[in-house]
Parts: C-alpha cells; sequence; structure tokens
C-alpha cells in the first residue's frame, strides 16, 4: 500500500454535513448520493456522512423508527457502496436499521469499494433514543481501509473518552463519526462544546478525528451543524461548519502519521499510559452496575 | 455544610497565575504568599498556584531538583496552611517535595484551615522529567473540605482522561491542577491544545475544573500561561490568561451543582457509561505491559 511509504502522503477527507428530511427516505438518499458526487469531484478519497443519514432522527415513536429501518443489504448500503467501487472511496455514514434479529438499530457503516467492510450499532444513547433503538453491545469496529484504519462510532459514543479509547488502542488512525447535534446554547464566541470534545478527542489520541453533523431544523430540534475535521493536535483542519445549511468540509489528513504516537523527545500518548492505575478502580458507582 | 442547603451557593475560585524564578526558593514562596494574600483579599475561598510553585521546573539535572526539594513540614507549606488558616481558605499548589524516604517528587498539596489534607505525586511525566522525579504510583486524592469535594492532580496527568474519570467517580466536583504548560505553536485564533483538553474534561465529566498554569520564560523555555477555569458545560468562566504575566483570575462556581450529572431529561454524563465495553479491552498494547 503505498501510504506505507511515506507518512507524507495525504488522504482527502469529506464530511458532507446534510439537511434531511424524515419521513422521506428517497431525498434522504438523494442529498446523500449527490454529497457524495460533490465529494467524490473534489477528490475526496473518504466520505462521512450524518447519523441517521436515511430516516432523519426525531420520531414520534417506536413505530415510525422502524418504519424508517432498512437491513443492511436495503437501498442506502447500495447506494453507498456503489458510489464507493465507481469512486474508489471509503464511505461511513449512519443508517436507520434493521439488524438480522429485526432489532431496530441507530448504526453507523462503513463501506468500499469491496462492498460493506463494518457496521456500528450505537452503543450511548442520547435523549429518548432508548424508546425506538436497541443498544449496541460491541466495541467500535476498527477498519483496515486503502487509506489507513479507520475507526467507526456514532454521535454521544465519542462523549466517552474511554470508548475512544479503545479504538485508538487497536490502531485507528482516523475516527469517523455521523452526528446529530442537537443546537445547546453556547456563549458568544464559544465552539459548540461537542466540537471541543471532538478536539480533545484527537489531541490525547493524537487521532485524526471527522465528525460530520446535520444542518437546519427537524420537527422544532436545530441541529449545531458543527461537522469538523480535527489534527493530531486537537485543532480543526475544516470547520467546524455553521448550523446554517448543508457544507462540504474538505481537509487533506497524512493518516499514516498518526501511527506515531510519539510528542516531543520524551513522551507517547499512549506509551504514557498508566492502565495499572485505571484499572484499579472500583467505585460505589461501578460496582452498583 | 451551608453549601448542602442550596446548589446555588457559589464558592469563588482563583487561579494565581505565577512568575517564577527557578534557584531562588524564597522569592518564589514570596510570589505565592503575595498572590494568596491578593486572591483572599478578592474573597477567593480556594486558590490554585502553578504546579512546582516553590521550586521552578527547568532543572539542569537530577541534584540540582534534590536540593530544590522540601518535605510536606517544610517552609513552603507551612506557608500555605498558615494563609489557609488566617483566610479560612483551600490552597491547592504544586511542590517540589522529598518525601518521607528521602525521594524526589512532583507533588501537588492541598491545605486548608486545619493544616494538610492531601498530596498528590504526578504519575504520568512530561519532558525529561523522569530525571529528577519518581512517579507516583496512586489514584489523585479527593478530598472532602468546606466547600465541597476537591480533586487534585498536577499537568500531564490531566492529559489521560481515564485519570480523570478515577476523581469524578469518587466524587470530585472540583478538579486543581497545578500545571507548567511549556508553549508550543498553534494556528492563529486557537486556544492552547490544554486548555482545550481542560475543556473536554469538565464537560464530559459535568466537574469543575481549575487548571493554574506560569507566565513568562524559565531558561529559554516560554510558558503557555493559559491558566482558565471551566463550568460543567466546558465553557471558561475565567480565563483563559495570557502567557505574557502573572494574572489572579476570579470565578464563582456552585459547586455543588457539579453532584448533578444529568444532561437534560434523559441523560446522566456518569450514569449513561457502559464500563462493560472499557473494561473488556485487551489490547497488545496493555498486554505487552
Amino acid at each position: 500500500m503505498a501510504f506505507l511509504d511515506s507518512d507524507s502522503t495525504t488522504t482527502r477527507i469529506a464530511c458532507a454535513q446534510l439537511t434531511l428530511r424524515i419521513g422521506e427516505p428517497e431525498a434522504n438518499r438523494a442529498a446523500a448520493r449527490d454529497a457524495i458526487e460533490r465529494a467524490a469531484a473534489a477528490g475526496a478519497e473518504v466520505v462521512v456522512l450524518p447519523e441517521l443519514t436515511n430516516s432523519g432522527c426525531i420520531f414520534h415513536d417506536a413505530a415510525e423508527a422502524a418504519a424508517a429501518a432498512e437491513p443492511l443489504d436495503g437501498p442506502t448500503v447500495a447506494d453507498w457502496t456503489a458510489a464507493a467501487r465507481r469512486h474508489r472511496l471509503v464511505i461511513v455514514g449512519g443508517l436507520c436499521e434493521r439488524d438480522g434479529d429485526g432489532l431496530i438499530r441507530n448504526s453507523a457503516v462503513l463501506v468500499d469499494q469491496t462492498g460493506l467492510r463494518a457496521v456500528h450499532r450505537k452503543a450511548h444513547f442520547f435523549g429518548g433514543e432508548q424508546e425506538f433503538f436497541v443498544a449496541g453491545d460491541e466495541l467500535p469496529p476498527v477498519v483496515e481501509t486503502s487509506v489507513g484504519r479507520i475507526g467507526v462510532m456514532v454521535c454521544y459514543d465519542q462523549e466517552f473518552p474511554e470508548y475512544v479509547r479503545t479504538v485508538v488502542l487497536r490502531g485507528a488512525e482516523l475516527l469517523c463519526v455521523p452526528v446529530n447535534w442537537p443546537l445547546f446554547p453556547r456563549p458568544a464566541g464559544e465552539r459548540p462544546s461537542e466540537v471541543v470534545r471532538v478536539q480533545a478527542n484527537a489531541a490525547v489520541n493524537r487521532m485524526f478525528v471527522a465528525a460530520c453533523d446535520r444542518a437546519g431544523t427537524e420537527r422544532g430540534v436545530p441541529w449545531t451543524g458543527g461537522s469538523v475535521i480535527v489534527d493530531l493536535d486537537g485543532f480543526p483542519v475544516a470547520g467546524p461548519a455553521t448550523e446554517k445549511s448543508a457544507d462540504l468540509l474538505l481537509a487533506d489528513c497524512a493518516l499514516a502519521t498518526a501511527r506515531d504516537k510519539r510528542l516531543g523527545e520524551h513522551n507517547d500518548v499512549l506509551g504514557d499510559r498508566r492502565p495499572d492505575l485505571y484499572r484499579s478502580v472500583t467505585t460505589p458507582l461501578e460496582e452498583a452496575r
């Protein structure tokens, strides 16, 4: 693989921030197809789409979520796989999924030119999601792709730094995170708190992170629209976008540089960990679970 | 304790960002005494001082560090305990310590009007510190004080989110972190990456964090001077300061509100954790340790 020859080989990453329409799956698929085509035309090699791209998010009830769900061999993944094959892309997108057991999941898939490579079921639910979905019970996938090792999680998952560590410890160079960030008030001049979390996750792990959000408003819930691509030092290299509109973020990232966890002459952000200390924590809260 | 009666009772927190002079312990102690007096005059109830306040940081060799070290019953802790008693303060400050076994430690102490309450020995070393110090092997202390539960760690310790979790899981409402952040280049308009980490630690744990840095330059190493006090949502309520000078940050924080980990109607940043998933990680890296 060419990228092994040099740390300076870059990969063009895209976040396709979209406005989606709940109850209009074909329009959503068309919006995603169009964004993927624009990203490919702009030279992207990895395209990240929002959480629940096929369905939207603010369901009235479980029946509506179930009606919007589709299997992994359904039309959305077929669209993405076809586009990945056509343009030699890696695509990570959020899917309202009906799994093989008929359970409804808030999932993200990674597809490439060879087809479906991995699916992640969101393990940490935000808001009332447990009414609509069954949570995943697995570690997030880390997939060896033609451009490097990519980890996948969904939205609130990345607000648990322990969970993020699990992808870094398994070699992820880039973490792709489809998100739907509801817009919360924040002080003037401040970035969304979710963006700050992305920045810190990137920095403490020396891993690239691409989070793709939605724009616009759905059933009265405005989205943050804070899509962002962050480098190993925790600084944005594209975005954060704004909440107002669809947007296509692009950044060229030397993914292989994320294999080097050194920080100056003496430090290594993974090697410096003291898991002997963290493992010893047994708290009343953890015991109670 | 009055603070139990109402979540709205606030505690005035101070970060006393100082310029220190290596090799001049009495001048450093005087600078700290002066800053504590100013903080007390401004109504502070908790005062955080920088890492290695008595000694400075950029040692030539282990002998210089050893010569600068003092025991827990030495003049620096005596100064702080006297000031704490005089003004009914909690003081958290960094100390170049010679411990009971004669080992040299990069420590932080918490003192209050009753005397020395806790000492933490830095467990994660940055730069060449292992040449000068012996690392701590303990979890950071969490101390029940008259204003609330306070956790203590030192500088690079807080760049390990797993370690930060250990103080939150033991009930810390405020984390006080003496730091010496060497100044690294950063893109125009960006906050120091260390400040971003503080913000994320506060937000994912819904805990207040006060990090007290140094200003100025020591033996050619400029300090970030990024002292900051951050609220439960991860937004700065005082600072970040700038690298140019000593500074006294003040913020009124309702520490008891940090006991409530809820985030909206459905979420709880501790209750939403899935430790079953994180515990299951056994990686080649961890196995090798």
